[in-house]
């Protein structure tokens, strides 16, 4: 088939199900809440974040210039570094441009073709992806089974093994067993590699994630990554863990040696944003009651985190219900094949510290009054 | 073998071999000529792309808070698409967060089991990555050798064909015989993927870049991907063609569907870069003139765009070299496994179009000295 034939093909059959999109670009000021997005405690456009990284371009430019190994790495970078470290409680921190690049180095620097990664059918795209491409055996196990984890992990023999998971999953919202999933990890020597893009800022101790949360964080077998792209309100990724994973990253994983350094405002804003999380500790409980709140609301079940799953009958049911929400001034996520892991079409609602109170209460009401007719 | 166990026996093996590589942050204000990076034009520093990247971070917030099809879409992300597509002459452009990204998006998304990637042996690693990443059967051709993607293709059979290329290559600085590969595409109903990383803003008429410069910018089949973290000075990727292809990579490329958009700092200090570069055509072309004086003095083959490569005995005299440079106020690029196509360390050494002459002259000597001592 010609290239032109299969693309019109593809096309379409998305179109056919219901399942095209496109690209709609947004202006600075909208007069909409928005709860599509992932800036939960709404740092990203907090007046000292912006200003941390407007300095920070200025001071450094707009780029870095290089990839960190070359001459990429500024002392912005090392003080972000330290920072994300002291805050997890990890032993050290490595920065990558983003959450995805993150996912990718951590696990293809540590798996290769002799290791056995076991993976929990609910991961991020750049985890499958990453399991994908270090050619390791992958076993996929039912979400959040742990007795699954460990008799893949039995099956492991000679091999090293890493299993991997979110602390608080990104589509619907529910936390893993790290505690027991750590536990079956330790009893066979596997690594266990938590993903908290959803965790930190979010969950835990003045927001310090979930693996804090469990005690997990002098762990030297659990490998920690993370984005600096949704609560700290910036762009980019991190890997957090011991000096030794670390020091092997830096020299063998592919998407930090061969890519550009974070530009300097990015990295800067989400250094400003973390400053701002540790000086106001109770910053991410308002994720929770206002998560509590609108769960109740709308009759589904509690989030984790910040992201509330609400399932729908299909794509189009699903698209039709953000449309509304939209109309009365509430952007809502929508979440359709391939971007669900059950094939679910679903709203994705994301709660907001940031939010003022009138503009919250106005959310709920347009929320609720939506769902109880489309449901 | 345990975790601990193989981190140490690795570390140990890069030592054995002079490999192991550690960050040294560097600060704002450093005195040195950096010849190491590849902010070619001196736009990362440019007062008006600071200000420009500076104002973004102000106006929009440190980061672009979700992914682009959620609510990640800025009109900077439109204004900078618009703009990359008209520089290039290519139908359209989709940016995203690395030139990592670009390379993985284009390449997956295109690329399934059923399709055959016929790949240059030096394309850098975010193409090979990808290329192992689609599951597509995938076959490696000696460098630059049209008669054996010739040969590659003739065996795709009914499958969708893609060939792989950089249009300057990245670490030894030579130019790919594009014409002759489209034309060969072309015979086979090929795709022909041109990673012109090192060759927007360096190549081709005011740095167009090397697609343009050879009149293929209208070619359907010819898709080609950019950083904005080189010579347009941020951060950032891009891929550009025809209409048919970016709305496939819309829909179906997962490291763009699943990862944050590309933060406003970056995304409008590109745009800015861009702008410079179209208001100044003759820029790019002193990076050729200073380009060619260095090469005819280190006795070393001109480079067709901003790299010039000095092969070195060993891993252990490439290093040697460069701390020689830094200690007399120049940096330098030092290559070595696994950042070398062919295995042999090397100075990577980049011209710089923004560089005053006097700083320039200083480093051309210091340069010529040391070469002259080491070979
Ligand atoms: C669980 C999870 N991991 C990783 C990522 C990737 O992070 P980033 O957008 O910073 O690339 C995301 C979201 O984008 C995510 O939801
Ligand atoms: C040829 C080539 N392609 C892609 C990339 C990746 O671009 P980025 O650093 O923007 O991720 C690079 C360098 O980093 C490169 O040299």
């Amino acid at each position: 088939m010609s290239w032109a034939d299969w693309l019109a093909e593809q096309r379409a059959a998305r179109e056919a199900a219901g399942l095209q999109r496109t690209l709609r670009p947004r202006e600075p000021d909208e007069d909409l809440v928005d709860l599509a997005g992932n800036d939960y405690l709404g740092l990203s456009r907090h007046p000292e974040v912006r200003r941390a990284a407007a300095d920070a371009a200025l001071t450094w430019g707009a780029g870095a210039g290089a990839s960190r190994l070359v001459t990429g790495t500024t002392a912005l970078h090392a003080e972000l570094e330290r920072a994300l470290a002291e805050f997890t409680g990890r032993d050290a921190a490595l920065v990558l441009s983003t959450g995805y690049h993150a996912n990718l180095a951590a696990v293809t620097a540590l798996a290769d073709r002799d290791a056995l990664i076991v993976s929990d059918a609910h991961v991020h795209a750049s985890l499958i992806d990453a399991a994908r491409l270090s050619r390791a055996t992958v076993e996929v196990v039912p979400h959040n089974r742990v007795d699954a984890v460990r008799s893949a992990l039995a099956g492991a023999g000679r091999r090293r093994a890493i299993v991997l998971t979110e602390s608080v999953f990104s589509v619907l919202g529910d936390a893993a067993p790290l505690p027991q999933l750590a536990e079956v990890c330790a009893e066979h020597g596997a690594l266990l590699v938590v993903d908290e893009a959803h965790g930190v800022g979010v969950v835990g101790d003045g927001g310090r994630g979930l693996v804090h949360a469990h005690g997990l964080a002098g762990h030297p077998q659990v490998v920690l990554t993370a984005t600096l792209s949704k609560s700290l309100g910036a762009m980019g990724g991190a890997v957090l863990g011991s000096h030794a994973v670390l020091d092997h990253l830096v020299n063998r994983a592919r998407p930090f040696v061969f890519d550009t350094a974070l530009a300097p405002a990015p990295t800067a804003g989400a250094l400003r944003a973390l400053h701002l999380l540790r000086a106001e500790p109770a910053l991410p409980s308002r994720i929770h009651r206002r998560g509590g709140e609108l769960a109740d609301h709308l009759g589904v079940p509690r989030s984790a985190g910040a992201v509330l799953s609400v399932p729908m009958p299909s794509p189009r049911a699903a698209l039709a219900a953000q449309a509304a929400a939209l109309e009365a001034g509430v952007r809502v996520g929508c979440f359709r094949p391939p971007s669900v892991p059950d094939g679910t079409s679903r709203l994705r609602i994301t709660t907001r510290a940031g939010l003022p109170e009138d503009r919250w209460a106005h959310a709920l009401d347009v929320l609720t009054r939506l769902t109880r007719r489309m449901t």
